[in-house]
């Protein structure tokens, strides 16, 4: 299922170990403007799984509800959104997420995986990317990644003090719609995301004069207000607002888009 | 060619991926107490590489020759020596590391890989590991493990300070001479390497009398002498010399040994 260049990076790579087939494809003119509805999904029951990314950081798109995919598991990247609210992991055959986004260092990947689902890896998978061996190793086959998990484990004890997934859905959603709101009150700035998709850790949006980019980047920096570029597959800016983003970070960002506006509009 | 338990373990995870010959085995009953001379090796020219492991961590074999492999390139395991001393780069189609013994935290591997052996990937090499495609991205591809790198980074710093490689070798060397010395000194201890091939980083050593074990372990511990038990496949002790380990460390180690001996001898 492509939501997003994550997923279609993910099909592709998929390619090279057996033979894929696309069940949902949001993408319109080479841009993801929503992900794929349930009912344009066309599952094939015979599948060995289904892929989705939950959330893709470029288009900012993210899925909120959980497909259902029958009896054929379902096996979702979480990177960039797991921690960031609830989820109900008895849904999912396998989720993983590298660490860097809400966890912890990057050259951490955590992967959940349903029992049943442990022992039907392909020969020529290496021994340390079979979960079966890494299952009966308790994740320790070969020497594993201990800083960044002595990190993750700090960073899973730290959410849990300010309240748990709850609490940082919660946190998450009053950022994101302090975000969304602005833009939606603006004629000088846009997010063309379909509501209902918008992603609460990745908020891409568009300047209405492309050529004002660099002074709203130069002006962002001044500010401390860092990492605003949008990726260069869709250009405009992006405000990134994992965990680790506060709400006043937020708010000095909305401050600051204001002010850019009332001087440029 | 197989002279330990790593290269071992290599020869058998390279078997799903090709087809493999084992062109020298230095094993005897199941232990190993020397590398495979070059005059033992029966190298198949038409090879597309030869395989070794430069130091094993679990026989406390080291290689400090570099074989002659002739047009067939010549591909080492350096985890557990490189930065140990100096090598001759130019010797090697390839070379790589896991970062954990003498460059930094576990999760980082380095490949130093000569440039006309890119662009030969089997295609189902995940993209990720893919030196070629990793090489073109100048090695990110993929999000790296930044803080291990930085660490990296940190310590080739600290490694040049000290004098470089020609330095660490002469450090590395009088630490493992005085523990070596030790040994060849002692009926209490015991060390079977040939001496030609005994490990710089890695040196395993028995007690006369297994039963003395874990009343040594025991003492060592009291006197902050740590992780001195011998790898389970083979027993006995083994203490790790890496880089990290200082010639006034070494110096305690024998001085409790020699006071053990005294006691229990």
């Amino acid at each position: 299922v492509i939501s997003g260049d994550w997923s279609k990076k993910s099909a592709q790579e998929a390619s090279h170990f057996g033979q894929i087939r696309i069940a949902a494809n949001s993408e319109e003119s080479g841009r993801y403007t929503r992900t794929p509805p349930q009912s344009e999904w066309k599952l094939d029951p015979q599948a060995a799984y289904v892929h989705m990314c939950s959330n893709e950081t470029i288009g900012g798109v993210e899925f909120f509800w959980t497909p259902d995919t029958g009896k054929v598991p379902l096996v979702a990247d979480m990177s960039s959104n797991i921690l960031s609210r609830p989820i109900d992991v008895s849904r999912y055959g396998l989720i993983y997420a590298g660490a860097q986004k809400n966890i912890g260092p990057s050259g951490l990947t955590v992967v959940i995986v349903r029992e049943d689902l442990l022992g039907h890896a392909l020969p020529i998978t290496p021994d340390v990317f079979n979960y079966k061996i890494q299952a009966d190793a308790d994740s320790m086959y070969n020497t594993p990644p201990t800083y960044a998990i002595y990190i993750a484990g700090l960073v899973f004890k730290h959410v849990k003090a300010l309240g748990g997934l709850q609490a940082m859905e919660a946190r998450n959603r009053a950022k994101a719609k302090l975000l969304y709101d602005t833009l939606d009150a603006s004629a000088f700035y846009s997010n063309p995301i379909a509501p209902e998709c918008r992603s609460l850790m990745n908020v891409p949006f568009w300047l209405k004069d492309a050529q004002l980019d660099a002074a709203f980047l130069q002006g962002a920096q001044a500010r401390g207000l860092l990492q605003l570029k949008g990726h260069r597959i869709v250009g405009g800016m992006r405000a990134s607002l994992y965990n680790a983003m506060s709400l006043e970070g937020v708010q000095a960002l909305v401050g600051y888009m204001k002010e850019f506006e009332a001087q440029h509009a």
